[in-house]
């Protein structure tokens, strides 16, 4: 029931072109870490992950949205193919690929794995899902947890046979953690009881693992209130011995499935903790740290999820351009003639149009993700301390746009890539109506984009003074200064595009009327956006051009680089100053009290 | 398993506020047409409207998505909701209203009507489709048809006991009806044989009506090519008797159901006619006429296709503004003291933000699509000869906006209605995500998006040398200049986009690079539409203001209207300009046939 295509979701060579064209990921195998590979390596991972996603992910794409997972009342039914993936994944070593070899991985940069785990996000984004909560959870508990927390939960979640989540909303907080109410009290063994209900837990319950482990925030009795008070356990839905075998089922039960528009793959629970009185958690770290310990996550959760909305634009606009090119309808504008044959939808202008707005947007999104993937191995690992303090600013500064513009944008070339099929895109036979009902999840979870906007204005570009935003600027005007002569008409355009953003950036730093601007951060968040943007797609047309000048690489694909570079800054840069404009005016509707009737 | 709310999903205060304070439909009682009726009954018909909408078919909006039709290969299951909504709307006489007393109507004017329908909309959109669909072809049938047809056909169909559907598109021909193929040989008896096979047809088949009105576009063997060669035909799924009782079934066999994103309430099919050769119709009015007869109907579709969008977003808006009411969460900005309550979402300016941007698309559109229900009636009933002439070319100039427009942006508010709810929005317990996917449709059938755009500026701004277009003009200025003092500021505003619109539009249709400048017809269309949107907004803010000067009407209700003006005109008027500068460039990408990779 579902339309064959030959076109994989993600492009092979456009990630690369990114990794090694654009960012130069060679340039890692210099730095002690990662000496120990080459670039054959990182471009036979990068081929892994592509095949294994479409032999084992992709194919249950659409069967994992039409049948969803059931709850009987006592078990919780999902895919066999569900299950198959998430194991071939694991015995494929990718959910251990980025840790040290003592770990049992080959640490692989953040930034090749990211681009990896993006061609799972591409085939099925849903499955992927249990593999990144069952990451983040065994990073959490590695970093933080006990010797005997590692042993007992992190070793088997790293071999598949534990799966986790993560429990930080409940009903009544979801974007305000500070108001979360489940409680743990102190037992004399030193585990806690906990008690409490959490919504929208992802993996919240399954028959797929031996067993589930839960990374559960709540407050310790006498904990001061708001975010310094909460903590963060380990619940684990069966208790495990001593021996590591397993004991009784803890007090964790299920209360029901969420259904939603999309991700239909991956369970979506509301859990009761603690009903019986019996449920047992152990404290990962201190207490009073939890929330700490999970943003220490959240930078490349951020990432995961741009990246997850990122893929599936770039889905949309591959199946709906591979479309647009078979599909034949109506004829040339000007060519009246009936009896002329029909011509492709590919060659009719406002088809184009919206083909290449879904590239610009995806792709450019595509280059922002792996950017700051790899913002994330160079604090880590540059060999410079100063750049590894830029980078790591850099990377502060970008995570709520990387989080944001691809969830709304990308969102939007989905909508694209329905319209170019027309009624047929609007039915559940072609993959480009879940991919935007997959991704209208994206602009929610992981922080709503309004927050997101609001870290950026509130506190992302005041940081240290403002020494992000001007190192930012530093990066795009580098870029503009290397532009090639070809396009340096473009890259000025954006120079003054930047000069706007960053006198009204810093303007809005220095004026203390923060209330007032705060209000507009949406519109802030949007122009910021734009710019980030528009600078990606510089840089990959100068890269493209580059390799054009010295005849190298694939023709066709370097000049639809080009294309679509000048296409962005044609009809989507001016948008830049349009919102900009917004921003410093101050709007009392949306200050004042009144209701909005 | 759906939550409940008391907010009704379309205000009666606000559809009584457009058609009475700003449309002035009081008027409409000076025309002899109208003559019967008196305001007190314009109020009773739409009261009854919303009332049924309640009862019989919001009642089962979300079943109705979630059982969908089924076909077990014999027979097509429907709900029993679906069919007694279908009933109770005939039986309460609105598929009949809008018709002179001697068909059984009371010649309500279509602007009362249409407002009446927007309640149905808002209810359940795809239940009412099956009687959008009936009307539409029992009007067909009634102005071209024979007293035999009519007798046979309409009139059954106005009785609710037959229902109706239109056969346009086919697998390869959707937006291209030049290129339809099916087939309709004469027979003997004056009857024709049709064969061919129809793509998309809503309502193509089902257990709710005694027979199915099947009109079928064909073409006649030896007639031209394209679309002047084509033919109407009325295609019943049983064949009539001569004393009008039901025969043997006519050849007309359900190749399969589509299975849609939104929409689900109504079947959606591939229909088979004549594959044993037996498929009997019957040509209404007369050969190749076909398109020129589903044309005269095709501006009211579009205005119904313009208003069904239009009532969704507001259904979203009104939804997710009383949701933010009630549901808490986090503190204001400033307040960092976590032992203070939580705030309604309702005061978080960035909620404000997305509550007034819905409010300023839905309201905004539903505005236009009364406005335009009103240019039906003066076209029919103006007094004056030139006023029906200048309502005309309106008509004709704001059908490809009214259509296109609320089907993007009240889109895109129901967007913001699901981001308001959160996770809770993206959850198939809250209405927000079914509108959404409802919305979804509207910018593809009825002429898609894009090709209205084109409509737009490649032959209505164009039509008698610019006529509409200057008419427009006068019609935005005297609105202008009858803008209350308090709001002079906006209006002038508006007219210096105003002034960029008809410059350019003046200088495209003069100047001979049509080609170059269509490829840029959909930025165009947004210009045109948010202009006439602005417009829209400041003949609500003007009649608002008028009414708070004088201390009439409801205070709360009329000051936000003055705020959605002001809002929209502060934060997305300006884009009129973006857009306008983009049209005069000749995009090389969007006019050449190079692979776009």
């Amino acid at each position: 029931m579902f339309a064959e295509s030959n076109v994989a979701p993600l492009s092979r060579e456009d990630v690369e072109f990114n990794l090694f064209q654009v960012l130069k990921s060679e340039h890692l195998l210099q730095r002690p870490e990662f000496a120990h590979h080459d670039q054959a390596t990182f471009n036979a991972v990068l081929e892994a992950a592509e095949g294994l996603s479409i032999e084992k992910f992709q194919n249950h794409y659409r069967k994992s949205d039409t049948f969803e997972p059931t709850f009987d009342g006592e078990r919780v039914t999902t895919l066999a193919e569900t299950r198959e993936a998430i194991m071939s994944f694991v015995e494929a070593g990718f959910l251990t690929a980025g840790l040290d070899e003592e770990s049992g991985g080959i640490r692989l940069p953040f930034s090749i794995l990211q681009a990896c785990y993006a061609f799972f996000q591409a085939g099925n984004i849903s499955t992927t899902a249990y593999l990144f909560l069952t990451a983040s959870g065994s990073n959490v508990i590695g970093r933080f947890g006990t010797r005997w927390q590692k042993e007992t939960f992190m070793k088997p979640m790293l071999e598949g046979r534990f799966l986790g989540t993560m429990c930080l909303s409940e009903p009544q907080a979801g974007s305000g953690l500070a108001d979360i109410r489940t409680r743990a009290v102190r037992e004399p063994d030193g585990s806690y009881l906990i008690r409490g209900t959490k919504m929208w837990i992802s993996a919240g319950e399954h028959e797929m693992s031996e067993n589930i482990v839960h990374l559960v925030l709540a407050r310790v009795e006498g904990a001061p209130k708001g975010t310094r008070g909460i903590s963060l356990f380990i619940v684990p839905k069966y208790r495990v011995n001593d021996d590591g075998s397993l004991g009784a089922r803890n007090d964790v039960l299920l209360a029901g499935l969420n259904h939603k528009m999309g991700w239909r793959g991956i369970t979506n629970t509301v859990l009761n903790f603690g009903d019986n009185g019996e449920c047992q958690g152990f404290l990962v770290g201190e207490e009073n740290r939890g929330l700490e310990y999970m943003f220490v996550m959240m930078n490349e959760a951020r990432i995961s999820v741009g990246t997850g909305a990122t893929v599936l634009g770039v889905a949309g606009y591959r199946y709906s351009s591979a479309y647009s090119k078979t599909r034949l309808q109506g004829r040339l504008a000007g060519q009246k003639d009936p009896g002329l044959p029909q011509v492709p939808i590919h060659l009719h202008a406002d088809v184009r149009r919206m083909l290449l707005t879904q590239k610009a947007y995806a792709e450019g999104a595509l280059a922002l993700c792996l950017y700051t993937a790899r913002l994330v191995d160079d604090v880590a690992t540059d060999p410079d301390p100063e750049a590894r303090e830029r980078a790591h600013l850099m990377l502060e500064l970008l995570t709520p746009v990387v989080k944001a513009w691809p969830s709304q944008f990308c969102l939007e070339a989905n909508n694209l890539a329905i319209q170019v099929l027309g009624g047929y895109g609007y039915t559940r036979d072609y993959p480009v109506e879940q991919y935007y009902r997959d991704n209208r999840l994206n602009p929610i979870h992981e922080g709503t984009n309004g927050i997101m906007a609001l870290d950026l204005l509130g506190r992302k570009v005041g940081m240290k003074a403002g020494a992000a935003i001007d190192d930012f600027g530093e990066r795009v005007r580098a870029d503009i200064g290397v532009a090639p002569q070809s396009i340096q008409a473009y890259a000025n355009k954006l120079g003054v595009k930047l000069d706007r953003l960053i006198d009204m950036t810093r303007s809005l730093i220095s004026d203390g009327r923060s209330a007032e601007y705060l209000a507009n951060a949406s519109y802030y968040a949007n122009a910021f956006g734009h710019l980030t943007i528009g600078w990606m797609w510089l840089r990959q047309a100068s890269a493209a051009e580059n390799l054009l000048i010295r005849g190298e690489g694939e023709g066709a694909f370097l000049r639809s680089k080009v294309t679509a570079m000048k296409f962005f800054f044609d009809t989507e840069l001016d948008l830049v100053e349009n919102w900009l404009s917004i921003v410093p005016r101050v709007q009392e509707a949306l200050l004042s009290d009144v209701d909005i009737v």
